[in-house]
């Protein structure tokens, strides 16, 4: 299989949480740009809407693309960092966020449309709640799918994939986990929106993510996207892939095959004390390794999941990540 | 509001887990159904499967439940705890215990027929996996949304609640929560097939009963059912309602309003080392008192979830909760 | 019982996340406590080192303080924030990094004397680790029981507590449990060095907080000091008291009076995106309401406890949360 | 490194949950022996009490494993299945209930010492409470303490290792974690008494296994006993060991070998729906390849814990997990 590795770029930048405001420094946009083309295998690059593309850069980082061989894989609507979006965006009570939502992700997807990028990767963190008793979910909901309605019906020439997440910056979400996600899909009705897993985010939802790939797949090839990162399984830990679990990477990368995933492999993750391109290409090359795995034994793992039985799956797997030990 | 409260025969019983083989004595299935009908304000009762209820005792049944005045809420055939379903029941790999399963749900839908009961509450409990790598989760989806609409489509006079849960007994469920359930009601089809609630799944799920409820509104009036417990969270330790949560009651009775839920109240405890019938009274009378508040303050709590303030919101459970303190 | 409340005045400012540098404005530190002096019952304040208070305004704080006639209650020195601290703080790996820990703890020590406040809350959130087999437990714990004793020795006018949480920022910290904070409290041997436990804390490391009350006071009166917050139970959402949870806090308050806690019950909140002084005032009120139940049915609580039946504790709680429906 | 490794014999039967009550035939005892037997490198078995040895077969039993050439690891007192615990055992309210533990207790290691076993592996897990306010917390631990402590100094010539266990059967469980266990092993104040982990307990509980060696070392080579799972992070779901996760094993072998642990590597699984023999053989062939990593790489750890640098670790578990791909 020929697969392609790409990277979100403010991945190299900066981190911080909600008490230290700044772990490493902060590099200049082109500079961590720089970076991610030096990643051994990485060939795409995901932008941030505001942060790192904006109406007055987009030729700038055409040419810096360019120039660095690489694609822009995808486009990140800033929906859940500006202030303004702080009570959400699309599901926003108040008319007029609800508006500038709709406005500022044209800009975006206008930005996509010039740098040759036909995915926009919609993350509305801050649509959701934290206290019961304090949102109108049906209401909400409704001007959730009505708003990505709209905005996709204008791009029909875009593809909007909707990353789903339990919680975080809300304490619930309301594109939450795959399944709701693909309900949201089918009330807005349009072929071109589908669905980015983020691998981390599945964990934290208590889903597999093989499970989460054959829901989209019934759901008519709904999967648009995929960003991998590792964590301890509660909380969205945005760590090297690998590090943490095995199997399951495994058993994504088969069903991606199976069910014909063709886009991109990219990795998001939060490297807050790491160096950022370390910690992004181990993940890369871990996946590199898992693959291998997958396209050297697909037949024998067919066969697994046909005859169901754990202790041949357990000696499958020593026999692939043990060698001959 | 007019609401009705049941109870799931077997929670009257005795109890057992996987290392104790039973906290309790076990009482005949017609002294159950006496204690049953003394808890304050039941009137329905929930029959499982050939533990409460099989075509040699169906007469026998009806007449005693008639005897109480109890009417028979649904039937939940036993696909969990007969061996033969060990590795699933309409999901199995096989072929031979597919068609086991369907023929022994149509023998519990001609029960509930009998017992002038419309409501079929399935829960396939075994129908998941436990290992990755270890399961066609594609096949066996399919399976499950054909032996389902089989039976559903084979008794249109009656109705299945589809009762979700993540976990346990399997690490993994194909029924795992409302999103998913209402996908695969999506596949299936019929207007008969919808899905029944069960609070402490839910909890489990990392889901808000309230947003399930809309969800299933929202996906076409599919909520048919609910079951009631509390929990600690991480668990289904089905306890006593209100024990450990207090806010999401008052949700959920809300949101049950607001959408139409016309259905029944059913206790589903598992009162492993107390009295049963005083642990699922307990449960009705926390819920009828979290229903006063509710009835009584509907035009308040409306406008909660308009103005989205948190602090208002908690100004409220304050006076309803804890009254002139 | 007489009780005092107080407040981290930091909650009263600006709150940011990961993801959004700020939902609200800043204010100037002296107007976050004109603000915190407006909250009902609130006599007290905690200061976090460097943010609220440093050499340079000690003074002017002191003085602040005694027109508002609110006292100091703890002094919080900043190791978690500073990017100094990013990598731990008095168990790091980096002997110098171990060193300023001490100094700049020391310098927090002085200024804790200065405003007549006896107690240091410690919280370091930044020493612990992310991935596994990047750590030395065993060197890294000797370390941080070395700083915090060779402090602890030089003020023992002052108490010290140790404020635990099991992770955030790291994903596992060193200071996780009550438990292992007892034992790092042994290994120190130090009558002035104790416990802090926040609640929400406790609740998303599994504990009950009555029993970790409990596990300090077997530990020899360890229980230094009490930081109170609700959440859903999987992360530290620091919201507002009893708007997810309600018997938890009935027993917690049991227990800190059949324990002899004489500390403060302070606020600890992160309220993102509401009224900060409402959100820390509602707390302090819910928890107003669940002291005068305590206060007036000690002797019922007694009986339940040694009863051990849930049912009478359901009926309990139903009778005293739910009045007269 | 030269280590042993041992298996508890009701692994090897029958397995049940709460629901069903067998998912396999139920062999006699004496076959289960054997099937142990035949497991590659499994030289050691653990005996549950009254189950799989009673005053009544100790002869038998003593004579079957010197004909399998099996040493006796540990004796487990039955203190969780019988009923007669069904609140508590060391520590329930009922003192006839303690004073009967404490008999039955030393009936178990009277048949110790004959089976020439130094081991009790003692699992108290109906200790515990379900619900808040139902439990005197003090009282029953100061109770649990001096249970177990007048065994213990009854047979100094025995060895007493605490399995601790956050919940299950009970919603919250005395012995929890490991620092709490040591907390209660400090109170005892015997030599004679320890801690067992079992690797699922402690990930269920939050945590790191390493960390938990190394506190036990801390407070006087505590470490008694090894139980080894895997589960999905949530719940004690008994699995083969390396089919979740895989860093975790290398570390707790490494950290094993640097605290000195002599004791046996033993097996606890629940292989509900698996041939027990290849569910329990495959743990064991998993960790003798993880320790073949640790052995041949342990200067390498060494520096990696010393380092702490993530990158570098990931690129070390590549290495050695996905040999040269």
């Amino acid at each position: 299989m020929n697969r392609n590795y790409s990277v979100i770029l403010g991945n190299l930048g900066n981190t911080k949480d909600r008490f230290c405001g700044g772990y490493k420094d902060n590099p200049p946009t082109l500079q961590m740009l720089e970076r991610a083309a030096s990643i051994l295998d990485v060939t795409g690059i995901e932008l941030v809407g505001t942060w790192d593309i904006r109406p007055d850069n987009v030729a700038e980082m055409k040419s810096a693309l360019l120039g660095h061989g690489l694609q822009c894989v995808s486009i990140i609507p800033d929906l859940f960092a500006d202030k303004i979006f702080g009570n959400g965006s699309f599901s926003s009570a108040d008319a007029g966020v609800r508006e500038y939502a709709l406005e500022y992700s044209r800009q975006m997807c206008d930005i996509a449309r010039e740098l040759g990028c036909d995915l926009i990767n919609v993350w509305p963190g801050q649509d959701g709640y934290d206290y019961l008793l304090t949102a109108d979910y049906d209401t909400q909901r409704g001007w959730l799918a009505q708003g990505l309605g709209t905005l996709a019906a204008e791009y029909t020439d875009l593809r909007f994939a909707l990353e789903y997440k339990p919680k975080e910056p809300r304490c619930f979400s309301y594109i939450a986990r795959m399944a709701d996600t693909l309900l949201l899909c089918g009330e807005i009705g349009l072929k071109n929106v589908g669905v980015c897993i983020d691998t981390g985010h599945s964990y934290v939802a208590g889903e597999s993510v093989g499970e989460a790939i054959v829901l989209a797949k019934r759901a008519g090839n709904k999967l648009f996207h995929m960003h991998f990162n590792d964590n301890h399984g509660s909380w969205d830990d945005d760590m090297i892939v690998g590090t943490v679990h095995s199997t399951t990477y495994l058993e994504t990368l088969y069903w991606l095959d199976r069910t014909g995933y063709a886009g991109w492999l990219s990795m998001d993750q939060y490297p807050y004390r790491e160096d950022a391109a370390g910690a992004i290409g181990e993940s890369v090359q871990w996946l590199r390794a898992y693959e291998e795995i997958v396209d050297t034994n697909r037949a024998e793992i067919d066969g697994l999941l046909q005859s169901g039985q754990a202790v041949e799956t357990s000696r499958f797997l020593r026999k692939v990540l043990m060698g001959n030990r």
